[in-house]
């Protein structure tokens, strides 16, 4: 895709060892270099760009000035990570990001030392830098905690609440505050403008009267550096009142691409006394690369591409995107019907907002990274009276759950959650897949949980949470392009709790719950082939499950598959619990309940992370044949012995 | 337990609008028989008695500004609105808080329009209450959201991202904060550092250049009110940077007892024309009752009392609390093992960690009402090579759910998860139930779930905790008092994923885990005496499970039930996957899983909740009874029609 360019420095430097034996000099030439190798590897590979270009003068400034891998450095969500993984020993494999087998998008701790906190979500880097520092404190180790923490990551409340306890850990925490003002939609709240009113409006002071506030002991070198208090003129100031309000020594804002600021600053940092520390660092996403400044995202997550020209590889033309389905269904149910609201968490292009957001401003909510607050937020507009929508991805909602048990589901409030990335969700990982969330609300009183098979499904099920105003209502669907399916004309309202039958068979039946149920339809065929008569359903609810469907297809079957794309204490826990309420398992019950394996599954394509998970046409044809080769008596014999 | 009081005022007020007639005068001696009314009932009922105290005035001054219900008000927590219970409605039930059937010890929808958002958990009221004003703005309605949220709850980082978003409201929000310095453990953090700063250092301004800065077009009210700023020298002043830089306009501090402030600033914040508005309140936990003013926790949480001495009933002598049980074992393990931390979230002695803390007081981490930050802490540390362990109840440990999924599990890091409250709680209801935890826990990968089914247990299982290095470990165990057992003088490590069992027989099995086993026990009793031998097992783990075990217990008795203090999804949900996967239930198999049930039970003493779940051992008899007379094959008949 892309030739690797020329990094004759870059090739001496095989670890940060190598970084710290340069001449300070030499490291202008190197962070250029990795730049050059950074947008290379991700022309090759697709991912994320813009974030990383914008943090290549910090990674090499923090490598060069710090003992890492004895600091721990975190880097929050790890998406800006690739020119650390190119600096920390991982070059030789950087063409590999983000595929299966190969590097994680993110830091990962199996990976290396350097990476001692594996991320993805955000806002999770202060805490454990504090962890790292306090242990070391404990320990009687050396080494400090560094966080690398984006702004839109700090309007999240965790941030907030490590900041409120880093006291603890002294002067062995240091928070790099990445002040990109973008994280991946444009920022929101109060927290942006006021650092936005940093930036813009602060005093500029001298290296020399910063180092009297870090530290009391001054080393020979600060005073060297102080003597240069005029080249930081248009780099450093302090200020940060909610910083310092908090108990950190602020220091900023510097210019994240200038060196000569970056490494003295960062010197006296790691020197000071006192602590914690917060160093404010304005950078720019995307810097260095024409294209990723020029775009509006700033190449957050991209394709391969063309580095000459930018050109990204175009997706195949195919179906819509699901959260493109879901956006446009909304926009169509919003039209009619002025209680309906939509809010994201810092997410509007992911979730399909976007053209909910232009249609209906007023009505859309744009919250930053924020999803506790969203959910109840949503809650208060649902008890008074508004029609809302939160669509968060689910792994995301993993952060709201306690907002969804006490403010929506005790409560009873009609919050309509669209979940999308529900299931496996490819070159993201495990981090990124939405694997409990059937679990995790389906054991919750009130809820009602839907998942949709295809995009037409989608349609629908957007409706009928539009309709459903009796309690919460949530509806899951995946990362990726639907099947293909002609969209509805007009949404229909599904009757709650029942499912659907696509194809009628006797021997085997196939209960599908999303959008497993091509691989279900798929695998009929071949059982059909194989003279097994195959009945495929759609239950299209995990809450509440559609008993006299179930009831029926478990009795007048042979064997009965249930099939999901989330993990175990979900929809085939359900049917198994349904099947045991009601007694049908008493007289004997052939059925095997197919779910994502217990196990964290690493990147890949979804298909291949389907085949891997067991999830796949082939595995439901297996798994079938096995139950009914399976000779139970011989089974029961070996447990009594 | 005490007399009721004479309150010939508050005899007069049935609602706030009753209390809207009189004039502002007599405000005082309603506010006076309010507080006696309150410690009367409280004294009957027991309850949570400081904090309702402490706003009495507050309470007052809002209904009398404000235009409750239409104005909608919100009290984070739930637990100070006692005084707003007697106020809007409730007064004839109120010596019946927390008891089965009784009113709620929090705020509840179902109770009263007054009651327009529940709570119980902490820091969501900012939220509903930008929901509260965000929906009447859209929908042209008039009414404000008001929050009235403590210092503690502040430290939450859901309270943070409101704040964040509060923008949006505009005037229509307004948040009161109760600085009580309080809120169940003495205040940790740097925002409570900073709440002091302000309180005790700032400058006082008088009423007119609050005035002027709280809105442009000044009612004639207030510059009244402004003339008489000499009044508010020692209850007003501005400053509060870091709210303002948040984007309110800060107000206060103001003397919350003094409802000559409280009035006229109140009405201030309602005319204003911009916001939103942050009026903080600085209000003394127990006001006006000496013993809770004396008290150390101010009479946070108490027991009945007689009202003339302060002395509270004392719960009769009996075994010692599951939390000082796991208190204790854990300071016997830190006592060997310097590795091992202990990590709270506001709450010390809840936690039975309050030992721990005055014995290792470095090892010890009360990091404030910040579950998030909590789990993510532990993960460093123990990423670092510390033993953290992490105290929360169930409930709590919701909020959390995204850490211990993201940071612990998928990194597997050996975070050792004590989960006080689990089950049914009592008094404080289905928001405190810990219902979810086995179901949210025992889906994740690398997870270990354990419930201890007595003290002895607990001891065992805190043991096993600390020497579990391999990944996370959880143990769950219940509020309130153990079963008598001798604690044992050495603890034992249990073996991961091994059970026990206690009793052997031949046709019933009852497969429990947690501390249902004493009901197993009394029916397996029950059961014998009726000719049917039963055998009681104890799981001990959810997670990974004894499969030997099960398989034996399913397969050599005609029945077999399971019982968990947990809701579905959990323990029974994975014995029937496991029997699935294993093909046992093609031969047929009597199985039944008790679980609490698909509803959110309301307070009451914990057995009668049990009873109410159908989880006693007169249900277990029941259940194995019903199961052996049920006909397996009318049913299939049925469901095949």
């Amino acid at each position: 895709m892309s030739d690797v360019p020329e990094t004759p420095l870059l090739d001496t430097v095989h670890s940060p060892a190598d970084l710290r034996k340069l001449p300070v000099a030499q490291l202008r030439q190197l962070a250029d270099e990795l730049r050059a190798e950074t947008i290379s590897a991700v022309g090759t590979t697709g991912g994320h760009l813009g974030s990383g270009l914008g943090v290549v003068e910090l990674t090499v400034a923090i490598h060069y000035v710090f003992d890492t891998p004895g600091d721990r450095l975190v880097w929050d969500v790890g998406h800006q990570c690739y020119p650390h993984k190119i600096l920390t020993g991982r070059r030789d494999r950087i063409r590999t990001l983000r595929m299966g087998g190969g590097l994680s998008g993110f830091t990962k701790r199996s990976e290396s030392e350097y990476d001692p906190f594996g991320a993805a979500h955000s806002s999770t880097s202060i805490s454990a830098s504090i962890g790292f520092a306090v242990a070391n404190q404990l320990s009687g180790k050396p080494g400090k905690g560094i966080a690398v923490i984006g702004d839109g990551a700090m309007s999240a409340g965790m941030a907030y609440e490590a900041m409120n306890n880093a006291a603890r850990a002294g002067n062995r925490l240091i928070v790099i505050l990445n002040d990109n003002d973008m994280s991946i939609a444009p920022p929101v709240g109060g927290l942006s403008a006021y650092l936005a009113r940093m930036v813009s409006s602060s005093e500029y002071l001298g290296l020399r009267s910063l180092a009297k506030k870090l530290t009391r002991k001054l080393s020979r070198r600060v005073h060297q550096a102080a003597e240069k208090a005029e080249e930081f003129a248009r780099g450093m100031a302090t200020g940060g009142t909610l910083f310092e309000e908090l108990g950190f020594y602020y220091v900023g804002p510097i210019d994240g691409h200038n060196l000569d600021h970056l490494i003295p600053v960062l010197e006296n940092v790691r020197d000071a006394a006192e602590g914690p520390i917060l160093v404010h660092v304005v950078t720019k996403k995307g810097k260095g690369y024409a294209p990723a400044e020029a775009s509006a995202d700033k190449y957050h997550g991209v394709q391969k591409f063309d580095v000459i020209t930018g050109t990204q590889d175009k997706a195949p033309p195919g179906p819509p995107a699901y959260q493109n389905v879901f956006g446009d269904a909304l926009v169509a149910a919003a039209a009619k019907d002025d209680r309906i609201c939509a809010i994201t968490a810092a997410m509007p292009s992911g979730t399909g907002l976007d053209k909910f957001a232009k249609a209906y401003p007023e009505r859309f909510f744009d919250v930053g990274i924020a999803e506790q607050h969203a959910v109840t937020f949503a809650a208060g507009l649902a008890a008074q009276g508004m029609r809302p929508f939160c669509a968060i991805y689910s792994t995301f909602l993993q952060r709201a759950y306690d907002q969804v048990v006490h403010d929506v589901a005790i409560q009873n409030l009609p919050v309509r959650f669209a979940i999308d990335r529900a299931g496996l969700v490819g070159a993201d990982g495990a981090t990124h897949a939405g694997s409990f969330d059937v679990t995790y609300l389906a054991t919750l009183p009130n809820f009602v949980v839907m998942a949709a098979a295809d995009e037409a499904e989608l349609v629908h099920m957007t409706y009928t949470c539009a309709m459903h105003d009796s309690g919460p209502i949530a509806v899951r669907y995946p990362r990726g392009n639907g099947t293909g399916v002609a969209l509805p004309a007009v949404p229909e309202r599904l009757e709650i709790g029942k499912g659907r039958i696509l194809r009628e068979g006797k021997k085997v039946a196939i209960l599908s719950l999303g959008t497993r149920l091509a691989e279900a339809l798929k695998a009929a065929d071949a059982l059909d082939a194989k003279g097994l008569s195959t009945t495929v359903a759609d239950l299209r609810f995990a809450k509440p499950l559609d008993e006299a469907l179930i009831r029926k297809l478990l009795t007048t079957h042979e064997v009965a598959v249930t099939i999901e794309e989330g993990a175990v204490g979900g929809l085939g826990a359900h049917v198994l619990t349904l099947a045991s309420d009601t007694g049908l398992v008493d007289a004997g019950l052939k059925i095997r309940t197919m779910r994502l394996p217990d196990m964290f599954q690493d990147q890949d394509k979804p298909d291949k992370q389907y085949a891997e998970a067991g999830l796949d046409a082939d595995a439901i044809v297996e798994t079938v044949l096995k139950a009914l080769r399976h000779n139970s008596s011989a089974v029961v014999e070996g447990a009594r012995a």
